[in-house]
C-alpha cells in the first residue's frame, strides 16, 4: 500500500476545508498506514492546572485516523467518524504539545479502523489510547 | 438519592472552575442521577457544513456525565474521565443546538458510570451515543 | 417501521443458524427496534462464586442487538459486529438469568447500532450496559 | 518492573481459578506488562462457516489482560473487568488459533488499562482489537 497524499498534501486539505481546526495540528511524520500527529497546545485545549483536555485529546486522536486515513485513499469523498472510544490513562505534562502516533488497522473498502497511543512531550508513558471507526463513502 | 447541589449551583460551579466552556453549555433539566444539558452551538462548534463536531458532542457528553456525578456527590474532590465510547449515528440538523439526555448508571465509591442521548433540536432520532466512566477521588 | 419477523421465527432461524448457542437464549419480549432477550444462565456462563461471566454477557449484548435488527430486515444475508463497548458495573446476583433489555437507535443501510442494559432478575440496578455495531450486507 | 508470576505459575493459577475456561488457553509468551495469548479454537469457539465467534475473541482480550495484570501484582484479590471496547476488523481463519498481542498501558494503584491485537495463525493483518480495564482491589 503507498501514500496518495503527501504530509503538505494533508496539511494543505485541512486548512482549506478545516480551517477551524487546522492550526491546532502539525504532521510529524507520515508513512503508509502510519501517522504522528502533533497537537500545539494552545490556551483553549487546557483545563485549570494547566492539563490538556478530554475533547482536546479525543479530537487529536480523530483527526489523526482521518489523515492517515485520507492519505491512503485521496482527498476525496467525506469520510465520517461513526463509532470513537478512548481511555484517559495519565494527567498529560503541564503546558506540553501532545503526540498521537496513530497506526491504521484496517482501510477496508467501507470501514477504516485506526488505534492512537497519545504522548506528553518529554514523558515516556501513554496520557491517553483512542481507537476510531470510519465510513468512508462509495467512490 | 437525593441531590447534592442545584442546577443554579452546577452552573456557578462550572463558570468559577471551566470558564473555558462554561458558556458552551445550559442545564435543561436536573434530577436525581440525571440531567438534560444543552449545547449552545456556535461557530467553533461546527464542521464546514453547518453541523456540530465530534469532538464538540463527546465534549457534551463528557460535561453531562461529569455534572449528573457532582450533583450528587457535591463539588468535592476532582473526578476524572477514565474512559468513554461514542457512535455517531446522524448527522445533526444545521445550526440547531445539541441536548443530552444523561442518566447515571452507577454511582459507586470509586467509580461513576453514565450514559447519553444526543439529539438536534427538533430531530426524533438521536444524533449520537455516548457513555463515560468517571474516577472519583477518595472523600 | 414494522417488525418483518416474529418471536417465534427469529428463534427458530436462531436454532437453525447458531444451534451452539441457540438454547442458551430465550426471547422475552419483541416489539419494533426493541427486545428483551435472556441468558438462560448454566454452569458453563459462571465464574467461581456463581457469577455470570463477562464473556457470557458481552454474548447476550451482541445476541440481543443481532436479533433486535433481523427482526427489522428480515432473516437476509449475513449482518456481522464491527465493534462493540460494554462496562461491568454490578456483580450479577448469583446463579440468576440475566436479561438484556435492548434497543435499536440507528437502522441504516449499511450500519445498524444499538443499545443494551443488563439486569440480574431480582434486581432493580443494571449490572452492565453495552452498546454494539452491526454492519449489514448489501441486499 | 518485574514479573511477580512465571508462565507456568499463571496457568496453574488459572486451572485452580477458572477451571471452566483454563483449557482454552495457553501461553505463548510472558514479558513485564506483556504477554501472548493463544485461544485453542474448539468447536464451541466457532460459528457457522467455521469462524471464531466474536465472544470467544472478547474472551481471549479480557483473560490476556487479567494474565498480564496478574503476573505484575501477583495472584492476590480479585481484579474485575470494568469496561471493555473490542474492533472486529476481518473474518478469523476457518479453524485457526488466534493469538492475542497485548500489552498493558497502565498499571495503577485501583485501575488497569490494556490492549490487544489478535491475529489468526497464518495470517498478518489483525483480526481484531481491543481493550480492557481492570479494577484492582485493595491490596
Amino acid at each position: 500500500m503507498t501514500l496518495k497524499m503527501t504530509a503538505g498534501e494533508l496539511q494543505a486539505f485541512m486548512e482549506r476545508e478545516f480551517p477551524q481546526v487546522a492550526e491546532d495540528f502539525a504532521i510529524d511524520r507520515l508513512a503508509p498506514m502510519e501517522i504522528d500527529l502533533r497537537l500545539k497546545v494552545a490556551e483553549r485545549h487546557l483545563r485549570p492546572g494547566g492539563t490538556v483536555s478530554g475533547p482536546s485529546m479525543f479530537s487529536l486522536a480523530d483527526c489523526a485516523i482521518y489523515l492517515a486515513t485520507l492519505a491512503m485513499i485521496g482527498p476525496q469523498g467525506l469520510a465520517v467518524t461513526t463509532n470513537g472510544s478512548i481511555d484517559f490513562m495519565r494527567k498529560p505534562a503541564s503546558g506540553q504539545d501532545i503526540v498521537a502516533k496513530c497506526r491504521l488497522l484496517k482501510l477496508g473498502r467501507v470501514l477504516a479502523v485506526g488505534d492512537v497511543l497519545m504522548f506528553s512531550a518529554g514523558m515516556e508513558q501513554p496520557v491517553a489510547r483512542a481507537s476510531m471507526t470510519y465510513s468512508i463513502p462509495p467512490r
